[in-house]
């Protein structure tokens, strides 16, 4: 119907969106990922005052990244990368030694992390655990009122086999754990909780509950309003991930003799006891706070942007609780993040770099056994996190010992 | 002291670590930032599985990000960057026809957005404001109890012009607007709040704070136990931030036509309505949530990787409310972030494919006057999380009235 | 050993406190707790400036209030009781005409939710129904890291059967339902959950945890630290609770008529939808709230407080979302309690005035099927609830609308 | 028009009740206040099987009660009344020894916290210090957008001085100390903060507020939805009041001998620590709590009671930080309630045993200057809630210790 003689002249292509004839987002359907791409930027280039040369010269496989993470595509955006480590990880299914990419824009961040991953090393390495694992969904029915609410809670309590099935019949790979029912007014909350293995699995979730919710409206007086509800929770602070949790809800901790803490950390336990307890307990519960920590948010963002997880999820990645307690000989440091959502499969872990960069873990992929290789990654972020509160706690109590009027070294 | 003949030889630089002649970081010392990141990636290559050439493959200024933003650098992670507009945005600091570009790897979100934008836009755009404005840093300070708890507090009342003299002593741009007090037993907190102008304000706070701190321990009994006491609160999710704001404050509505809600979106005002109090209000309010709204994280979430923000602050960016109402002839909706916490100049937003971002904005660095541009970035975030938050609440409202097996069209 | 031929003469026993001979709660020892009590107000009367004819003044039986309910018993405080009703209630347990008896010292408050029921009853009654129920006690155990504390979970979770016997060792009613299990660290929290029938249950259920805590001392590694770690949560605003639930989960909802709405409440379906989701929807939003309603905690402790149960439980009785929905000719409302702890059975239900007060509402003492009475007296105060949000958001809404100077007439 | 010649019989005013002739909340006009609480209560023994001589046998005087604090009255519920002390609390405003009285029906709950009283007595009592103070009420108001709503918020911070002046023309003795304003889409909401002097003050609030609303109402476009917005935030758990306090902020603390805690509390300062914090601190953390405490409610429920407060306002007297802190040679230990709200004059402390009960502690009414009596009863609670959490945290401490089969002992 058009002249699509122009295909590859992103040039002509901008030109005929300026002139109305193509959308954005139609230059897809007219030529190449690449090309489409570099259409935009000139038209981009040509409406504005800006000059788009680093964001076109990218590695990514634009074809790839058009397909499966981002439309309207105009390239990429660049965030350095550094690494911390090697630090031994004893962990339910991380074991070893490991380095961890960090990608960040925040100087000092990985200075810092790795002071705290030098630490532990020093130590002899971090334990980690996954305490719970599953990924969730909870769609919201509309009823008539609270009569028929509980008849709903009834039903769903007497047929948990038929909604295993309906959402099972979605995936090869998932598992429905359990359903969980909330009732508020003429509003039921159904949060379906999955195991999803290595894939971090809102997706899964997601198209296995629609099948499950169509089984309810089915069998019940239920009308589905809306397939997430909210009280899944995604992507937004909520206390029933932190309670509950989300993903993984995994703790590393360690124990450092109390010449490491002074040789490395510079301070004594005593001091990053005070400093948690005051700052991340106290500090954290004064402010209304679902995050008890001091900076586990960092760690988990830069481990987020390094391997391909979604970074709008930090969110719940910053329902982090940090617990210090100085022994005789000795400093105890636990940190536990209640929702880390992460998976080696799927989403942004296709990228190149950030492929690349499993790779440096060894958990590019599905893991064997299915989910072993997530929960690693969840066991080693722990880790770093653990690291990272280790070095600010530290820097904040020595701080005050030494010099105000250094930098904060963080 | 070493040999520095192989300075420019990554391999041979890689090698002097592995041999434990050098550390990582250390290589910064030894050569420059690229050397360095190709030293750490053959280094990386030989003790892992990974091949680097992607992270290697970079458009940064490597000697700008290792010296600002990262340390132990390896190279880059690729984000695939689309783009969102024009929508017509009347801020208070923006105004005009705006295009946003974001950075995500979840599939489907910039589509969703676009749509959203095209909505606003066949509507003639819509307002924004900062209602609020304050980068905060809270130490906490260590008193013999309560009674010296109120001696403090009392001196701060009425020393406010010697702790801003302190405050702004350190910086050329700041303002010390505040400092709210708290007190728990025998800690003290000292919440400052700042206008730090097109700065997002972190560090400046945190310096400009150092030296308020420091009077207070000279002219009263408290002791400081940390420079950050967690009611700042930073990159933690914390009710005083969705209280009193952090950042910006900043809301965004818009008022639909009932024709153009049809057209575009596919469904009622009425249903985005219903969908809007079922799931982000009560939905959330069952969930014990900060964040009233679908998924305005997201949105924050890739605008701040394009334009080079804190990616960990996504968590105070995550404090939302969305609210939605159905006229009679139109749909009004709002969303209201409370701490957005942003910057145009500082931080990541220097670095190559950021900068240019900004440019897409035309809001690189420093406004006129001094604020404005951070005050725009954060209207136009606003609006295209408002531009998200249509979207998806419609596909969630239409879903299920059209057909549950398409594509969830995110 | 003392002379006690005064054992009887309340201002002789006075006069032994005063000169240290005896301790104040050492009278129950030598006299009759009345006489006790006397002796305790000749006490305070020499003491202070007070007069206590009031307090002395009392209708309970002091040995049995001295046994179960109080110590160091000086006499009564008195509150006012009222009285509201009859309002239909269509329950699961509760079914029919019931007056409700409020005991408050808050002005216009049984006025106000009278004119709910009211108007609840016009409209032809009211629903409710107990969605989830469950008394919880939750201890804190230390263990040597998460490494111990993964094993203690996964013991937990392959004993249930264990657990459960000894807890219910310890109970003729009380059954565990389940364990849910936290980790933080180096502590590992179990949320014992009982059904405990008419009783509101936390004796029962810290009686027959404290059996189940030594059976997981005995088993694992675990070391019992307090046996309430505040997971389970007693008398705190705490989201677990509003989240989950504790004792009563229960919802109470009405549709009234238009023309009702208008006749009794003097305004619309509209304006009381508009006054709730801009109140108790966004503004609890805003507030960082755990209540979204008007003022449910108002009628939660009136009702408590006229029939014996536990003043400092209204903490989670306000954890309740009230919704409210215009429609075509009618205003639909609902208000759900998440945390509502009720007996009929213990406690303070056995005291003269409060057993009296459960006569009124046919529900003293134990249910048949055991349980059904604290259902009842949970859906039945849900009522009341409702009828107290409707009446406060009316008034709220309709004096706007008619004059701002008339009295609050709540 | 009707024959009153009955007036004063009981029986047949509810005669005519059950007839429909009067209503029961007419009885008020027919006949003095006891005659019609003696025929609600003939109605109410008809109509059920309740027999109510115990509640129709009270100390009040019922035409009080009935003008100020009750409607359609039928007596009074008694709560026993017990007694702490005496403790030395020096405060800002309580100085010397003090009684307090306490309502409950919770055995064992006066035992315990005057364990601790005695604990603190012979540690030679508590601090206290009320650290911040304001009574609040915040109205919403729509407006027809965030432009709108930008234009309010300014006007307001630019006439302060016409609301104080609008606020103040309705009392004698409140003072406007701020007005904080908060948008959300097109809702405005004023939080405004009266020093309330003795009085709790909601009523006073409410009243000044009012009038400053229609300042708002006059000079601005904002229209007042409702009174209250929920930001106030009265009688629901709210972070707002947790973070920013609400009636008095008020903090207790101690220091004891570790003699003294080995002697009176039989355990030690560690133990008692380690309760707290993997109880109060990580354990509240864990459940998404505001409050931080063992069961300050109890405390903060029996002095309201007793002394007339307003009991559904336990709900934000639940907001409480305890702190422990283990030292060479003592215990510290603190509590901080952010929002107890409480008063000397109005409201429920006229009653006859409730104003005794503040005879008991010297401060009926107006104190001198205007507020101290509040301000020291708010210490004084302070101090026994202090007293309840040593004695609890000690018995959950030593518990294991000793013999886990002892009594619970609190």
């Amino acid at each position: 119907m058009t002249d699509d003689s122009a295909a590859d002249d992103p040039d002509a292509l901008a030109e005929r969106v300026r002139e109305g004839e193509l959308r954005l987002h139609e230059l897809d359907d007219r030529t190449d990922a690449e090309t489409a791409a570099a259409a935009r930027r000139r038209l981009l280039e040509a409406e504005t005052d800006a000059d788009l040369d680093a964001v076109g010269d990218y590695a990514l496989d634009a074809e790839q990244a058009a397909d499966a993470n981002v439309e309207n595509m105009v390239g990429a955006a660049q965030i350095p990368m550094g690494v911390v480590g090697p630090v031994q990880v004893a962990g339910g299914a991380a074991d070893g030694e490991y380095y961890l990419p960090l990608a960040t824009t925040e100087g000092a961040l990985v200075a810092s992390v790795n002071r705290g991953c030098s630490t532990i090393a020093t130590a002899g390495g971090a334990d980690a655990r996954v305490t719970k694992s599953g990924m969730t969904r909870a769609p919201v029915f509309r009823v008539s009122g609270v009569a028929e609410a509980e008849e709903v809670v009834s039903w769903v309590g007497e047929n948990a086999e038929r909604l295993r099935e309906a959402a099972e019949s979605t995936t090869s790979h998932g598992e429905l754990l359990d359903v969980d029912t909330y009732v508020v007014g003429d509003s039921v909350y159904l949060r379906f909780v999955y195991d999803t293995k290595d894939a971090m699995g809102m997706n899964m979730a997601t198209i296995a509950t629609r099948e499950a919710a169509e089984v309810v409206e089915d069998e019940t007086p239920a009308s589905l309003v809306a397939l997430s509800g909210n009280l899944c929770s995604d992507k937004k602070p909520a206390a029933i991930n932190a309670v509950e949790g989300r993903g993984r809800s995994v703790t590393a901790d360690v124990e450092i003799p109390r010449e490491t803490v002074e040789d490395r950390l510079h301070t004594t336990p005593e001091a990053i006891e005070e400093a948690n307890t005051r700052k991340n307990l106290v500090g954290s519960a004064k402010a209304g706070s679902l995050g008890f920590n001091a900076h586990a948010a960092n760690v988990v963002a830069a481990a987020f942007l390094a391997t391909g997880q979604d970074a709008a999820q930090v969110v719940e990645g910053a329902n982090a609780i940090t617990t210090v307690e100085a022994r005789d000989d000795a400093l105890y440091a636990s940190v536990s993040l209640a929702s880390l959502e992460v998976g080696t499969v799927g989403g942004g872990t296709k990228l190149q770099t950030q492929s690349e960069a499993l790779d440096v873990l060894g958990l590019r992929g599905g893991g064997d056994p299915a989910g072993s290789n997530a929960d690693a990654l969840a066991e080693i972020i722990a880790v770093g996190a653990l690291a990272g509160e280790l070095s600010l706690l530290a820097a904040l109590a020595s701080r005050h010992l030494s010099s105000a009027h250094e930098d904060l070294g963080r």
